[in-house]
């Protein structure tokens, strides 16, 4: 077993799997295959399934959808803890499977919804790359919509490229622009809505995404354009409930300049930064179109009961 | 004396003198020299200027310090189209001396005044390359005051690499951050002053800077940071006066992306946008320290004469 | 059974019958004829029902009261779809009665809550013609405070004087403006409250109501006045979780201008616009006083089950 | 000369003559003839004309433009009250003349100024019915600008159907609405720039117009969409450089409801609303492009001397 | 009986006993008592119990605590009036004390929560003296973070020397200012957190505390630090679903001046202002952090069967 | 002359002499009793008006409207090199007599346009204690006006008794507040104007005044309520046209408490603040009515040459 729980965190760790949804799905997939390892007991296969969260969890301490996938699922073994080996082993697998399922189907919901947000003609920014903005502008294209969209290139790692490589591969006519242009094409250009993706999603309605994403957002704010996040409710953070923050990554100065270039400047390379509720107008969840006062509510309903409220 | 326009012309146009002060300079020079040339009127002469001045001014036309210093000359020299053409000659050659001192003054002038402004241990944020900001925050270095500076990068020419080096060689505490962690760095770190530079500031004061500018002047007044613009008044635009804006010019796309590496997607590439007077705290001038509100009659005094108002 | 919902369906495309209350309790009375006719199945009641409710849908697609209560008694039907044809009706007969009696206690329940929070003495603007609005108001005075309307006309079909009217009848003293003096009115007049109805609220929070209530709202957030949305949870709209919003209607031109008097100028009349949530201070429901942000989990609450979620 | 005093006093009383432009050119008129009276002394011409201008301005105290014309006037014959009668008379009416001049270039010389703001494709909203508005759209039509107008209809007298009929039989495409509909208009179109017109013009920067201009400034702040004020110097009003603020008209309950139809209910209807400076982007005057924290410098100027400052 | 709820009630309107926390015990502790005398049936028992709290409600109308402890407690006596009186004791007597016991850990855990939030060197700002606040402060210093803290005085009755006192006694850096200073602290010595208690919540989100809060909160939205609110949920008004609110207490005009010190000046002196929901960043509550907008379904669960929603 | 000079010196400098106006005279005159020494030359009278004003500057560093005065004096002096000794003297004595009572009358001038401001039946807010405030409140209600007062107590020194008194033995009715409720007042009492005085006024528009000034300004602007400044132009600083800022000064920690009391507590004690020009509507000089933008016009106009601007 310790093969298989190793490999998913090396994967992880690796970012050979990525993404908040593909890190859930692997992770889940790989507490499935330890429930139906042969312990003898129900509490042998939980004490197994707990040691193989641990460990996973470790992988990528801020990738919130792993922990959230991890402790679902514990959560669930722990509330079959009195069943016999054998029916635990089908209960479990089948609630994992439903799990997993949910999560994808997660996705396509959020793009139903956004596809229906997305008025014929709009012309939208986005910043950085996400896989669940990106499906949603597509949805919608399918469906027929002539929108446009403007992708900023997303320094220093320049994911803009392939939001844009992706979007206009589909076929929908797309612009690049530094990320210092967003403002001027926000008003010049007269964008109709800013879709952003997210990292992490706060109790207080708060977010946590690509740096650039708050100045992007106090833009949209000053002109009046609606602000969207898109994200699966995995996003949530139920730690922050109890006031648990993200640290933000600090990365690798090399990604802003090579190495000995400027000899005597210091880098500052944050990865993300912290976009305010009163800054955002709705997040499109698989639980629909949510404002940020109610993210609360919907934390509790997933995952209040890791914290007992 | 054609030769020496032609020369000029070219330099400026090929970019070979750059900046706002350089430009006015060398256009200056090259209408003393022509004043100094051998024709037999005062009329003749001035006829020289005027066509000199045409030729000059068509070499760059987005900057506004080159009409400015030929308008200035070439009211001079009408003011005194009476006198009789020795004298003529001595009473321009000194006038343009003298405007070309007053330019030179305006920057020392402005970093006197913008050493003044800098507290101790103020942590400055500036955005692309500008000498007179540059110089104003070596000046108060020099000083004594213990400053630390956070320059953006400045996609997608980088001239924000220019200035961390100048400011890093002077011994000045430099950190590096990308364009789009603007806004964290000035929350996290606790900016205390933003100041920049400005290619052409408005009559309304408004004002046309790199691309960029007006996003980091809308997160100063989030944050309620001093925004600060430091330039001299040669970059005052009369024309916006009589409500003539600048064009914002549109630069090659190869300075985003290497052509052909993302076929299919367009490049919108500004190469400056426009800040709001109300988002915009002082300007440092050499005529001391403006309020927008006050650059419409400073604007009057210095080129009020060129609208007839 | 044709004859009564042809009937009702024409009584409601005609708007002999409108208001969002009457709609719903006329289609849910409608709906209780057919569920008393004598098919012989519940299967075939339900065919029925299911019928005459998409009829009767149609014939006012933009008030969403009326799909709201159809498809609330359909889903109650589904609910007992496994029982007998005579307990059936006799279930869904009375289901159908409470739920009336419900939308008709929110009424005065509403009207309740708004007389708890309008003070004494307090100047009161509202804007259009909202029985829930006169009606709240109304049950203040009875309660002895001494209050002052003001009225816009509400152009172009001055449903403004409808309100002056009723409210004037009662006794209340009430002053009518042009729609163009609602912001000096407020600033002028010391206005304390703002309270209007609404046609649609959205799960963002955000809601629609008679043009010019958008720019009442961005008034009155300048001047720090609380502005209050008064209306039944059944003006909320399931479809917003989806991301569809509703269509703003456009008007007859002829509500302008007459016909032909001013050849060459096209008219543009909306019906409707929409307010954000954050210029929203509270929603006053049958569910007590209701901040924006909590409009999302009311409607999951309420109508949830429609969408799956 | 009596007669052409109280002429031209019932003109402007009974509003034959009317627009601030017209009413300062026939008060001018009037003291040119006065001047030419066959008085014996420059002392009695003067006192003639003291007491003609004192006559005229009672006809229409709040209308700025009058008063200021006749002190220019006064003003300027005290400053000659040392001339002998014959050369005062060729002295002051060359001066009124030129005075009149003045007025009427600057109308075209802020048309030309209006005209240089107004870009291609501009979609521009107007409120109630200004001249010197309607001038400058026209104009940059003229100039082959390919512009459309959106026009309230500015209740409670539709002045905005005569700007619709005006601008319509232009040419120019010409849309319009009812006050209520100006937010939706502005946000939903995409209104490039709001341009009104000014009935008085304070120190302060602010200004008042025809009632419901505040409210149009405070949404097109909302939308950060450029407020533009195009007005004559004529109307900056002296007095509020000593505190005195226009009392707002309070006029005719008729022009909202025919008199007895809402009996017991009261109507307001104030004329004019203030606009606060900070929602000003710009004034367009004979002088130029003024932001408003430049009014005060101007004012001193043009009419400091009435004060002693 | 009568003497236990004689006293507790004396205590209470002596502010003998006083905190939000402490009277919601005394008065539960009273309840148990009566709960524990020796009437015959469970009827004459909730009768009792009925009589008492009415009675303990009295004492101190404008503490929520009070009435919010008691009506749980009536309501659960309601719930098991269909008990015999011995078991019903039994019952009750557990409750009550399962009640006191969560009011005690909600302080503990909000402490928790709260000590999560503070960072490493924060700076953080209160305004009067919350036992809350205090804990959580105390609890982040006792977690090893170096904060500092400012207190305002808290005029007119001085209660920010009991915070600096305890504060200081406890080791933490402490800071006294004047209410006026508040602004000043703010932005020079760059304040991180406010952190405040509430003495009642509203279901808007909008807040009851000490005069002075809302203006601090004002300040802290313009300088973009975060505004918290520390308070258990006993605090929340269930009046407020209904739109009662709370009357702010006009104290004697001694506490601002001496009797007689200045004869013919009045003063008013109210107790508490009302901070709103679009200052507040978040709440920490025994529930989590909670975002205004939340506070409405909160209010639901713990206290919606008083108003049958 | 040593003497006279001496004792002026002690005086401002022990406060016996205090107010802007006062200490602007009482330098004054002592430069007249210089001037009029027997000293043989012109030179030899500069250079003791030199010695005696920085002497006398040096009495009271933050107290602009000191070497605002000497420096005119000097100025005017300089002008006046070239006469001799004899008319020397009675030229300077003339032109300080004039200073002397243009200063005065600046006074009376401000109280005529405040007075002109302040509308029947306003209710004002003023902060701290100001003798231009107090006149001009008082101008207004010699004149009729039925205005009422709200003062604050102005913490730690009580500044605002002074004025409540002062105002309320001249018969106004007037209500004293703490500092805290400044902001329900502005809003429950519905506060027509705060007026407030100035220390010093920057060319920026930002101004200098008693500590708590700012955060009743930022209410101000949340309300709507206008925020005017009473202040001479002696007020207005030259130095702020180079960038010098007042050092905002530190008092006594024994204002706030008594020393001792609170062992262990630090206390900040700033005596003012600064107030941001774009919270201010407008100044009131003897210049008549000033947008904050139009301050460093101003400036230049009487200061200038101290800066060669």
């Amino acid at each position: 077993m310790g093969n298989v729980v190793d490999k998913t965190y090396r994967d992880i760790k690796s970012m050979r799997v990525r993404g908040a949804l593909d890190i859930a799905i692997a992770a889940s997939k790989t507490l499935k295959r330890v429930v139906n390892s042969d312990a003898k007991s129900t509490h042998q296969l939980i004490q197994g399934m707990t040691r193989a969260g641990k460990k996973l969890k470790s992988a990528r301490p801020t990738a919130v959808s792993l922990p959230n996938a991890i402790n679902y699922i514990l959560h669930t073994a722990d509330k079959n803890s009195h069943i016999e080996p054998e029916e635990f082993r089908r209960k479990l697998s089948g609630e994992i499977d439903k799990f997993i399922m949910e999560q994808k189907s997660a996705l396509s919901r959020i793009a139903e919804i956004g596809a229906n947000i997305i008025e014929d003609n709009d012309l939208i920014l986005t910043h950085c790359n996400s896989d669940t903005v990106n499906m949603l502008i597509e949805r919608a294209w399918d469906d027929g919509k002539k929108i446009k969209v403007v992708c900023t290139e997303t320094r220093p790692r320049y994911q803009g490229h392939i939001t844009a490589k992706e979007l206009s591969t589909h076929g929908i006519p797309t612009t690049l622009i530094v990320d210092s242009a967003a403002h001027l094409a926000m008003k010049e250009l007269k964008i109709d809505k800013v879709i952003v993706g997210a990292d992490t999603i706060y109790a207080s309605g708060d977010m946590v995404n690509k740096i650039g994403t708050s100045q992007i957002a106090l833009c949209a704010r000053e002109l009046d354009i609606d602000f969207i996040v898109a994200a699966e409710s995995i996003k949530f953070s139920p730690q922050s409930l109890m006031g648990s923050m993200v640290k933000i990554e600090e990365r690798d100065p090399a990604e802003v300049i090579k190495s000995g270039k400027l000899p005597g400047v210091k880098v500052l390379n944050p990865a993300f930064d912290i976009t305010n509720a009163e800054h955002i107008d709705i997040f499109i969840t698989e639980f629909g179109v949510v404002p940020p006062g109610a993210v609360y509510h919907l934390l509790r309903e997933k995952f209040g009961w890791e914290l007992g409220i």
